[in-house]
């Protein structure tokens, strides 16, 4: 937006990943995103391998070696003048995280912000996350939320943000949501029997849209009468409310 | 999660409900949702009228005078009794809203509470959240975001309440995200560009998934020297980042 005088005239699409390799397309992605990814050329990924697996599984007509890719780091630190080039020249681009849609607890923001500059054409297709889908599935407040990404590892520093959440949740009526590395779910959700009152109602939300999806939403006095699931490896989001 | 003795076998489907009228249901639609809708025989519902014509439109097989609508009202108030005997008995049954999430900005989360309470499955289905499609399309964190609905519609204190917002953007590197009501929509842009400060990053997203999808994230400085759009009636998301 810094009213370029030639705005950039390509098209970058913003392409949800499916959340788990057993979830079917048929579930997770609507037609019309196979198409477009069929027409573009030119990705930016966070992983190269695994987003040249997706797109040639995806059905990709052309050869993955004539295809360019543009790894994302860690750190937005990135050389994104490559991509950027061929929006300036009218290609379109696709942007891509390795699960769920990128630029929601996944890198990306910083591309999409360098298309706005440049005046490009952004547009955000539908797809699968992980968190929207679990908000849903909570059936707490979806009026009022707030992302908090990953908590602190250090277990009293945890507690004193699992305090601090469910201060939020009622202050605020508003559900707090976030994520866990998967080898530390079960400490987390140790920590959150632990922490909170019996009374704040916790949801977790893991392998969605997997066929081994598995959603419990209930208060913390309601979590302790019943047996804890193995949370080992499995991807989850944790609610408060 | 009251350890019923006999859990609820029915499956609540939570559907999403596209957000246009004019985006093909191939962009937003995963295949299976249809075949999902096609097969239930009853729908809570925001409105029954064009929760019907919705369902007609998808090719139900049955008519629509054999399914069974229950509508929510705006209060919450509703009485469930009879979808949830419905899910007792093994029936499976579906959410909608107007548009968009149930449950997300929208009415249903009551009733997936309530089917958690019988141990009913619940599962949430892929498709279009303004919300989510906004945070995508902003470039802005998606590592952290709030979403506080409506804001005050008193000049002064919506003021106030942007001004919060900015100082909760800078403080926990958070976007924050809001709605308002399209009639209001121009009111609110020109609150923005009055209150905030010039490096604050806005962005506005409306008629997603739309032909006319319209979105622009730039600097509060930078949309003071473009030309501003005409958002009369048009669904939009804000947020400020």
């Amino acid at each position: 937006m810094n009213e370029p005088a030639q705005p950039a005239t390509g098209t970058l699409y913003l392409i949800p990943v499916p959340l788990a390799e057993d979830a079917p397309d048929s579930a997770t992605q609507p037609a019309d995103v196979r198409a477009i990814v069929h027409g573009l050329n030119a990705f930016v990924v966070e992983n190269a391998k695994t987003a040249r697996a997706f797109v040639k599984r995806f059905g990709h007509p052309r050869p993955m070696a004539e295809l360019r890719w543009f790894e994302l780091d860690k750190h937005g630190q990135t050389d994104l003048a490559a991509p950027l080039a061929l929006l300036r020249a009218g290609e379109h681009v696709g942007l891509m995280s390795e699960a769920g849609c990128p630029g929601v607890a996944d890198p990306g923001a910083a591309v999409v912000a360098a298309a706005h500059t440049m005046g490009a054409t952004v547009r955000p297709l539908v797809g699968a996350s992980s968190l929207l889908l679990a908000l849903m599935a909570s059936g707490m407040s979806g009026q009022h939320f707030a992302f908090h990404g990953y908590l602190p590892t250090d277990a009293t520093q945890r507690q004193q943000k699992l305090r601090q959440l469910e201060q939020a949740a009622r202050r605020d009526k508003a559900t707090q949501l976030f994520i866990e590395t998967p080898y530390r779910n079960a400490a987390m959700l140790e920590s959150l029997l632990a922490t909170l009152q019996g009374n704040t109602r916790l949801a977790v939300a893991c392998d969605l849209t997997a066929p081994s999806e598995w959603i419990r939403s209930a208060s913390i006095e309601q979590w302790k009468r019943l047996p804890l699931p193995d949370l080992g490896k499995r991807p989850a989001v944790f609610l408060i409310g």
